[in-house]
């Protein structure tokens, strides 16, 4: 059932583990152990010997640490991995906003015209040259002019959308609208299920959104396909809430 | 003790007979006759000659009409100079006001973007391609993103002043704080040497302001020549109040 997900190409196996470990064991001490990962692991159809691979490069990256208890290996987020999901966290699971709220206009000055990576960290998107919007309650660079709106022209977030994903968002928006309607529901699944399910949902959805920069509601166009996505997204992980790890386990162990 | 003024280049005699009629005989069905207009060229030292040639241009651009009362040329403005003059008066009567107040800035669509003329005529001022500075209550163009603005950075009140006319504005200004500390009390002077003196500041301050857009108080410069210069107009232009044309005619029947 999920495998028009797995088939829309979503890389490598180390980057689905990065969205397996993100969206399951996110929180400080959570680990998912060997059992479980290779449960997971069989059910998204990576061969055992792909995941050791994967598992070696995190590990190497410092992104995921291993350590024996027993014969089970324990494999959890290091600091650095935690730091970086949790920084791509709000994103993933934003609730899906459009066309209302707050935002910001900057105009920077002549000579400070780059949108820098201090600007796209903060949220900052560039319009033209000089010329970047931002969400309402970022802090503004020293000296740039800002200006707070409400609303927006239709064409100024057909203008802001990432238009080159706009076929990648609608093949995934239309996966998942074929996925949510052949889906059981909630309590015909198993947790291990669920698991797989979210991941591979917030795998192929974090693989388009972290390509461009976080829109500020008023700016993010309705009917646009991202936005269609979102809502998609939204409401299959709301469908499906995260499985404790224990609930797994009880699985696996029966 | 014009003299100055006079000499800091004030353009063809017609022009400054523009100013002349803007200023001392703007309102509809007020005329300036033959021999007022007389005394009055004659103080700004010029000749007879140049009078008629300039009465005659301006009679054939339908800009004054003349006729004749008994033995007296008669001269107004016509419907169209009239609707001209009072078209530029807001600007170079206006009270001088820098970097307090409201203001707008225009976010305009791609395809429209250049500042055309009617957004120059509602009282746009380009920053760069697609974006544009005006006053808080001028209506934006339909589809344009407009965003208030109550303060704005030094930086970009230094970026819109009009550059290439510091050194005419400096020269004015300095005239003027000249010619101020030299005047005597109103009461010294006669109705007809007021209005001259009026019509020469009028002359050499819309000759530098009509040469680019007003901009929005918040937007303009405290310290740049142009406001300097307008504080200093306007200072002369209150200490000498618009003279009644019949104070003039008196003293010329006198």
């Amino acid at each position: 059932m999920t495998a028009p997900l797995r088939d829309l190409g979503g890389g490598r196996v180390w980057s689905l583990m990065v969205s397996l470990f993100g969206d399951l064991a996110q929180e400080d001490g959570k680990t998912i152990d060997g059992p479980m990962l290779s449960a997971i692991m069989s059910l998204l159809q990576i061969k055992p010997e792909a995941v050791r691979v994967a598992l070696h490069r995190l590990r190497n990256d410092g992104w995921i640490s291993s350590r024996k208890a027993g014969r089970i290996s324990r494999h959890g987020l290091t600091d650095k991995g935690r730091a970086e999901s949790a920084a791509a966290s709000p994103r993933i699971y934003a609730e899906p906003r459009a066309e209302a709220g707050k935002w910001q206009l900057l105009l920077l000055k002549a000579e400070e015209s780059d949108l820098d990576e201090k600007l796209s960290a903060a949220g900052y998107t560039a319009i033209m040259p000089r010329v970047v919007v931002g969400p309402a309650d970022a802090e503004p660079p020293a000296g740039a002019l800002a200006l707070q709106g409400t609303t927006a022209p239709d064409w100024l977030r057909q203008e802001l959308r990432p238009a080159a994903l706009d076929d990648a968002y609608a093949d995934l928006h239309d996966t998942l609208v074929r996925l949510s309607a052949a889906l059981p529901d909630r309590g015909a699944l198993s947790p291990l299920e669920i698991a797989v399910l979210r991941c591979l949902v917030v795998h192929n959805w974090r693989r388009l959104i972290l390509r461009h920069p976080m829109l500020p509601a008023p700016l993010v166009s309705a009917e646009g396909a991202g936005h269609r996505c979102h809502l998609r997204v939204a409401d299959l992980l709301n469908r499906f809430p995260r499985p404790e790890l224990h609930e797994i386990d009880a699985l696996l162990a029966a």
